[in-house]
């Protein structure tokens, strides 16, 4: 164990440090007066000591053989070894020059282990010779699947690695679940879900699951692409998961089949169904463009492959700016970079701009670009940051001001052409202007939108669906319209829906209706108002907050005073809480929690779900019988907002600071991140920004 | 100083550890007496420690002052600051375990601290307000530059930052040497060069430095591409010198003018000259397609982007191999990789790619994969690293053999084709048969030959221009057929001509001549010819070798045993030394030697030359009259063969072994890097593919 190997080494190291220099006294008097004055007080002790460690003095045996001087190391070892008091001085001075030369000796032998263990580590890490399984077993179905479906395609019945390990091959009884997409809901669903209990399948066009709150890091090289990713495949691992990369087309939900496509090595495009049990919808969403004419002049910022994009236009343009034969026009418009859409990445990405160029580009570059660059932040609201407390949109606009960054709010981008942005803007006084600015470099980051995938769902659902910006899903998170317990959907393609007031009333008058009651005569007491609120609280935690005063409320609506409510009352009374219920964000920190919700009940599910099959359950409602609906708890958000940053801890509550919020901003990214490996890697590049800077370059 | 107060809270950090334990027991009574004994001991010593350190006895002071606590630090930094000894313990044990704690305490104290600094360090890196400079002074040259020229194109007479320092504006005056290309030669040039003599300028497409030698590596992420290259920029610090991101069409060497193009932001091509006093020439080399056909299915390795588009196409093949729709043949075909060319960059691609799929792949991938998949050699000599020792290649291919690592010698590719490569294999018998490989993967790794520049500039200078491989250049690199001391061409793009018989025969023709002998007739002594010998030697360094016995050579070629030599003998003596040179290898050791050799050459011209100008210089060639001409010394090649590496030393000697040779074959390129930065980013990297393996992943 390194430790105690440690020690040894350390001293050694240590004392070899202090001999050195007592090498520059005589020896000291003081010094065999010490240990003997010792050896007087721990007689017992010493002799065990010596006969255990230390070598017996010249005395004792005159030359000892090669055995015996390994048997007894040399004196300063054995010391470190056993607790004889190191040498005294006269001199304070020469002491405290010994003990800091073996406490600085210690430290580097220390360091020098550590070391050492990571190469013995290292070195297991090679294979020495070519892994051979033999002949590895892989079904019949899985080579040549049989044709079906609606659209008699090939349907993925097993997969290729289904009997790799007996583990694998027990799986294939459990029931089949599929996710769509790889962000940041189904990874949490990964990270939380049982390995024994789904076989599980990821299918995402892309094989790595991408960090995104720190793009914007990566657009300028204070981080690294690779430290933001981490492939699936490894987050599979650990419940023994398949991948497959290919993207989701379609869903036959009645035959319980994903239709999903993949262009082969020719480039032609080859269809297959994969089939589910259970199917977890968290494919994300699409660049908003707002409809604005000329977004192929813009870069976006959603992928790694866009942060790449990004930072070779920002060089290019920084390089033809530095050659002479670019005219000083030109020269001003490849440096004037436009971020369009001052919400968290815009803003981000301003910050992490300048950055780059007030910390790195002055280095390196012509003085003369860092006095004709410009950045400028285009806002249709009043204010950047505006789903942030206004004081902290406040604190940033301040901060952008002192850096040199414009911000242009209240204004809308019309269009975007090769070479300049045209928008509209309101003043004061109301007017609307429209004004153009020459740009170099477009950033689009306002908002997202629905996918092509789940607009063709939703179409397919008809009436169950009628939210044109994402997949609506009941409290449990399922895609209303689909057979309850089979599709679910979360993150920004999805959204909760809140229509407490329709659902409750009509399982009231339901319920009237069976106990042989008019619903239109029905009069709620106020006990069963209470139970009706218990009910509603349960089935949409979100409306929780809204009935915390049952009574007030029952006061307020009942009009006529009756001492009961009637159903109007009741539809009025819960309307007014279903206009205060807003949708959730789309945000990592939704798609997160929402991906432990569906994983905390899967796992309740799999091994409740056939005692409960048993009992009635009403509705054959699996998931409301065994798990409660989900709640979203906002933990408050963060901002970048250059050498600065800026935390929304909701409810008014802010906090914006300086060099230490920076680091604070980053450790809590550091702790959110998904493995050990990006952390380390976090790590390594921040220490990389501060030891080299960030290096432009641009591939 | 850190260290300092590393022993400080170091040993705080171990005694609290230690005195935890100690608190286990009841205050041992050896503590007491062991100090009180050294009190004795040291009287005077001690009164000084008491006053400079450790707190007074509670008898002295009852109730310290917050200050006086101040002053006082707690017993046991006390102790470590002051010399006195640890507390004894009866038990050998327990002052085992006591000294352990103290500096296991002490080793991770010590690496707190090392923290702890270089976070105060980090802090101190962030700008904290927009820097600017005002008005920054640009010479009216620099933003509207003059025409001229044969083209009459824009001259770059003056640069952007040429006034933005003190340094920057003394430099305008110093003679302009302009360097195309950012590769070995050149980056050797501007390390070695005197910041102070030239004003430089580098033109190049590529603002970047790679370092070629790791290039493999970085195909499968063992290496990320970053740690591979260093900006320009960042090298040309040092020297001040200047940056422009183009690429150089053509020189007219009579106006003393570069020609350069790039590519705007309109994607127009926009031309300028570039003026200068001294010319280097190091573009270096293109791949060679040997008049291949289908090239274009095939991928190279000479840039970043090339390792990452193999890493890319890789990542594709294994992760379409993983649908279960791809057809099994279809699969296999995929999974097959061939390398067309067993140089060094063939063979280390072969091995990064074998560790890739042995070392990574089995472990997320399906079996099946590792099964089929399968890697080939196209080799077009008898041996794979055929430039080495034999017993080298031997075993490299042995390596390879035991790594199911196909190797095919005397095989010729004929054609590449979408999914498979043609080519004709040499039996043992002599017959030659044509095969045909299925692929999903080409690379071609098969020599080098001359880029587009060079070419036309071999054109350009007609007869002094015999090779078509490379640009010829004298034994002082200077660049064959233009005005001496003007141009000058190392690296791959160049070769220097040691055509020695022609050189001196034609030398002496024209001694003889001038002092009225009839050339035919003269006849050399052996002293005239140890004289010539001398003469050769010193011109032609790489002939030196092969005149080390003068008498031997006379005794040999004077036919006639006149006892002299006349003009025909003298030339078959040298011809014969002639066909002994052989060209210098297309390497990066070599272009590295040729970028010092002028580096030195320039630092000393910079100053000998207005000196040397005065007196009488033979044909006014400054270069010979103050330095020597070039002459290479091989260090040795070495190459990765698969968690083994081998070293050819030169003369036969050689080196093969297994992990220690790959440890060994990394601490050579370590060393060799750039600078600091790659080699810490190169030390980082290995530890993450220690610690995590290469991240299968495509952007």
């Amino acid at each position: 164990m390194p430790p105690q190997v440690g020690v040894g080494v350390g001293v050694g190291v240590g004392a070899v440090t202090a001999y050195a220099l007592r090498a520059s006294r005589q020896s000291s008097p003081s010094y065999g007066l010490t240990t003997s004055a010792l050896i007087k007080q721990t007689k017992r002790a010493h002799v065990r000591q010596f006969s255990l460690f230390s070598r017996p003095n010249a005395s004792k045996r005159s030359n000892p053989t090669k055995a015996a001087r390994w048997l007894f190391p040399p004196k300063h070892i054995a010391r470190a070894l056993s607790g004889k008091p190191l040498p005294q001085r006269r001199s304070v001075i020469l002491n405290f020059a010994y003990r800091t030369a073996a406490l600085l000796g210690t430290g580097f032998g220390f360091i020098g282990i550590l070391f050492a263990a990571f190469f013995l580590y290292d070195s297991t890490t090679y294979k020495e010779s070519a892994l051979t399984f033999g002949d590895c077993q892989v079904s019949e179905a899985a080579l040549n699947p049989r044709r079906g479906g609606p659209k008699n395609l090939p349907i993925i019945e097993a997969l290729l690695d289904d009997d790799d390990s007996p583990d694998a091959k027990k799986k294939k009884s459990k029931p089949r679940l599929v996710i769509l997409g790889g962000g940041w809901g189904s990874v949490a669903l990964l990270k939380q879900l049982n390995p024994e209990d789904y076989h599980v399948t990821v299918i995402s066009p892309k094989n790595y699951f991408l960090f995104t709150p720190m793009l914007p890091s990566a657009t300028v090289g204070t981080l690294e692409m690779r430290s933001l990713v981490e492939p699936i495949r490894r987050i599979l691992t650990r419940i023994g998961g398949h991948y497959l990369r290919a993207s989701a087309e379609d869903v036959e939900f009645s035959h319980k089949l994903v239709e999903v496509s993949q262009t082969d090595s020719r480039g032609q495009d080859v269809r297959f169904y994969v089939p589910y049990d259970k199917l977890v919808i968290a494919v994300g969403s699409v660049t908003n463009p707002h409809g604005v004419k000329g977004l192929d002049n813009c870069f976006f910022l959603k992928d790694i492959n866009d942060a790449r994009r990004i930072r070779n236009q920002v060089m290019k343009n920084l390089e033809l700016a530095c050659l002479p034969i670019t005219a000083d026009d030109e020269r001003k418009r490849l440096l004037s970079f436009v971020i369009s859409g001052g919400g968290p990445t815009g803003v981000e990405f301003a910050a992490e701009l300048f950055d780059l160029l007030n910390e790195d580009l002055t280095r390196r570059f012509p003085r003369l670009l860092r006095n004709e660059i410009s950045v400028h932040l285009i806002q249709s609201r009043e204010h950047i940051l505006n789903t942030y407390d206004e004081a902290l949109s406040k604190y940033a606009e301040d901060r952008f001001a002192r850096d040199q960054v414009e911000v242009l709010v209240n204004s809308r981008v019309k269009e975007v052409q090769e070479d300049k942005i045209i928008f509209s803007q309101k003043c004061e006084d109301g007017t609307i202007l429209t004004k153009e600015l020459p740009m170099g470099f477009c950033l689009w980051s306002t908002g997202v939108s629905q996918s092509e995938l789940c607009q063709r769902l939703a179409a397919k659902l008809g009436s169950a669906q009628n939210n044109r910006h994402a997949l609506e899903t009941d409290t449990h998170l399922r895609l209303n319209g689909t057979p309850l317990g089979d599709v679910y959907a979360i993150g920004d393609c999805s959204t909760v829906q809140n229509n407490v007031a329709d659902n409750v009333v009509t399982f009231l008058r339901g319920h009237a209706f069976k106990q042989g009651k008019d619903p239109e005569t029905v009069e709620l007491h106020f006990n069963d108002w209470r139970g009706v609120a218990k009910d509603v609280k349960r089935r949409f935690p979100q409306a929780a907050a809204h009935l915390k005063r049952v009574d007030k409320l029952f006061a307020q609506f009942d009009k006529d005073q009756s001492g009961t409510l009637d159903f109007g009352e009741l539809r009025e009374l819960l309307k007014q809480i279903d206009s205060k219920l807003t949708s959730l964000p789309a945000t990592a920190q939704r798609a997160n929690q929402q991906g432990l919700y569906l994983a905390k009940k899967f796992n309740k599910l799999a091994h409740a779900a056939p005692g409960l099959r048993a009992n009635e359950i009403r509705d054959g409602d699996l998931d409301e019988a065994c798990y409660k609906a989900f709640e979203y708890h906002h933990l408050g958000s963060l901002a970048y907002v250059g050498n600065s940053a800026v935390f929304d801890l909701g409810g008014g509550w802010g906090v914006t600071g300086g060099l230490w919020a920076v680091y604070a901003w980053r450790s809590v990214y550091f702790a959110q991140s998904v493995g050990v490996r990006t952390r380390v890697l976090m790590a390594m590049d921040w220490a990389k920004r501060g030891l080299f800077g960030r290096d432009l370059m641009s591939f």
